[in-house]
Parts: C-alpha cells; structure tokens; sequence
C-alpha cells in the first residue's frame, strides 16, 4: 500500500489528487511544509534526505530497497497514472504522454522551482536577507508571465488541459490556481479560461475529497 | 522525421545524445542559446513560443497540428525512449522508469531551473542588475549542492545512475557534467564517482558523435 507524505495545500496536492482519482486504497501522512518541523525531522530526513513533499513509499522496484521512496511530483503522478491505466489519467499513446509531461516540466521548473521558490523561499536565491524583497518581487512577475502562458494555450476551445480527457496536468494545475488565489490574484479576472476550466476540475469527486481532507476549501 | 533544434553545447545536447542511441534519422537545426538571434528570432518564436532548446518537429498526435514541436528536455527525452524501446534507454516497469523521471526531474528543477539559471540567467531573478552578482553567487553554491547531492546518489556502487543499463539520466548528467567543466569546476577532484561514470559515458559511439556534430570535445 502507498503512503504519500504531504503538506496541507502543497504541491503533494497534485499527487493526492490522482491518487483519489485512481481510486487504490492509500495512506496519508502529515509533514508541513510551512513549518521546519515538518519536513526537516531527522526521521523524515532519514526516508527523505531532500527534506520535501510530496513523497511516495510503495514503489516496488526502487533502487535501494525499502521503504522504496519516489520523490518528485513529476515523477510520482507519471507513475501511479501509468500504474492504473484504466483511470484514464493520460492519453494512450506516446505523443499525449509527452504533450503531459512538457506541461508537467515546464511547470515544475517555471512556476514552481522558480516563480513560486522566489516567493517564498527567497533564501534559495540569494544570501543577504536584505535582497530577499527584490528577489520577491521578480517571482511575482514570473508567477504572473507563467499563468499568462497558461491561459494562452487554454484559449484555443480546448476542453482540458491535453485535450480529450482529464490528465495529471489538470491536477497539477489545481495547486498553482489555488497558489493564484492564496498570493491575492484575482484569478476570475486576470485569467478566465482557466477558471472556467478549475470550475470543471473543482467539480470532480475525487478533487473534492482530496481538498476536504486537506482541510481546504474549493 | 523529426528535427531537432538545439544549442552547442546547451541541455539540447541530452536529447542530441538520446537521438544518436535510438538511432533513428533525424535534423538537426542551430538556434544558438548563446545570442539572442538563435533562440529569439521571430521565425522562431513562431515556431516556438518558449524561445529555447531544444524543441523537438514531428512529434505525432500533438495538439494544435503541424509541425507537432515538442519542448521541454525532459519530456523529449522520455517520448524518445518510450517510442523506441529497443533501444533500452529506459527500465522497462513503471518503477523503474519512475526512478528515472525522478532523477530529470530534480535536475531540470534544481540543477537546471535554479542553479544554472542563476548563473547564466541572473535577471530572471531580479531586475536590478546591481544584485546580479549576489543571485549568481548563490547559483555557484546550488550548483555545487546538487553535484554532491549526485555524487552521493551515485556513490553506492551502481553501474548507471538508474542502476542496470544506461538510461536517458545518464545523458542527462552529461550536461551538467560538462557545464561543471565550463565554469571551472574540478570535477574530478570534487566528484570522483560522477567523473568515473562520465568516462564510460562518454566513451559510447552515440555520445561521442552527438558531441562530435556540436563541435565539443569530451
Ligand atoms: N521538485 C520538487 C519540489 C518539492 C517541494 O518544493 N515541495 C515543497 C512544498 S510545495 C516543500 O516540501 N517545501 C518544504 C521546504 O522547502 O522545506 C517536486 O516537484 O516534488
Ligand atoms: N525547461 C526547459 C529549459 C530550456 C532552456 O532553458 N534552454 C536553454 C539552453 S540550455 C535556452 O534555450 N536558453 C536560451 C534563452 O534562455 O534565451 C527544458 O528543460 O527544456
């Protein structure tokens, strides 16, 4: 059985997403990210030397042997997808897949390594806390130029975010509309394609549980 | 067939590598990382929006039709193996290939994204071009992290970075590898284990030919 440590409104949001829509029983457990003792716990440490969430034991095959430990959201929602093909979480071929995992990189990298790690992890960027603000403020325009791109390539009438079907990257894209929201953009206003499309995706059963048992409101 | 536009030298250079192993005909077309008349022109900010490499023509069953381009490094490289599995690129389970997109996922994040990105790239960071300076030395320090954070990874006696047959990361790390070159790392000295790894990989015909075609000696 899985167990994916999380933090309440994190990126391991995506991940307890479609692990909900994938439907296999799982466990869930605690380590916020908000405070140190979250995820910079000796003992997490022990599991999880990049002191991060989300994290996945239960993934037969790993290097190293148990707890067989999968990090990376990325990664973690490429496998249980492929693990349960009959959730129908990415198209079937090889070209869908990647058109899936070039939203998926582009984002990890763009929006949140660097758009959302300027924001609030400033201390990655920069030594002097004097510097932190600036740092700040070029996040905020990179968040901002990443969700313009996002709603461009929505705007052609597509019905999710690879069209066709609901993927693991309309999950992912919940965390970083909810980010939009949590920051103060006014998400309604600046970028309608995707709300219309959040609305879609905030409707889905196994999106809801996932929120309600984070604690979070849609 | 496809065309890969790329950057001497440039991350592009993993999915070269990737193209000479699988084996298949391919193009290869300059648009220097280096200058901004490679990757900025508008010919190919039509073709490309993102304005970078590598971007990969010919990916079939890509929305929005012709020329079907593909970028994001990582999701290039993952489409090539998959669409070519006799070419053992990749561990043939959803673990096993997991553990490798867990590897280019960290990279292209925090290698990639953040450290180099710092570095080469300060003024995605921060506007002000007087903090430049501090932003890259900060790059310099998680470059330098991530390096041993691989050498730690690689430092337990395995064969390839996914352990039992070269895969897409160790193409991969050959970027990073050579870019330590570049900024004047010791890496042998700094990373024994990552330098003794490069020595088999560069020693594969399909990596000294992808080097070869971008002018770079190994
Ligand atoms: N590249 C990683 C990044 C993971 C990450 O940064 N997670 C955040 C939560 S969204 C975290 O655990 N932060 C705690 C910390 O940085 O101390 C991934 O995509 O999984
Ligand atoms: N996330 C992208 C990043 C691509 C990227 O930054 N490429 C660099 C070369 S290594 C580039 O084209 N730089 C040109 C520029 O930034 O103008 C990927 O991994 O493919």
């Amino acid at each position: 059985m899985h167990r994916l440590y999380y933090s309440p409104g994190a990126c391991s949001l995506a991940v307890h997403i479609v692990l909900e829509e994938v439907g296999v029983p799982y466990e869930l457990e605690l380590r916020s990210a908000a405070n140190s003792e979250g995820t910079t716990t000796a003992e997490y440490l022990a599991l999880n030397p990049k002191g991060r969430v989300p994290a996945l034991t239960g993934v037969r095959g790993g290097a190293g042997g148990a707890p067989e430990l999968l990090t990376e959201a990325v990664a973690i929602m490429l496998f249980l997808a492929r693990s349960h093909p009959e959730a129908g979480l990415l198209p079937d071929d090889a070209a869908g897949e990647a058109r899936c995992l070039e939203w998926l990189s582009w984002i990890s990298v763009d929006l949140h390594g660097i758009g959302y790690g300027q924001l609030w992890r400033p201390h990655r960027f920069v030594s002097d806390e004097a510097l932190y603000g600036a740092v700040q403020a070029k996040g905020r325009d990179n968040i901002r130029a990443g969700y313009d791109h996002i709603e461009k390539i929505l705007s052609d009438g597509r019905d999710w975010a690879v069209p066709g079907q609901f993927t693991v990257v309309d999950a992912y894209l919940t965390v970083f509309w909810l980010w939009g929201r949590r920051i103060g953009l006014d998400m309604d206003a600046g970028w309608p394609v995707w709300q219309r499309l959040m609305t879609k995706v905030l409707d889905r059963p196994a999106v809801r549980r996932a929120l309600a048992q984070e604690g979070l409101a849609s």
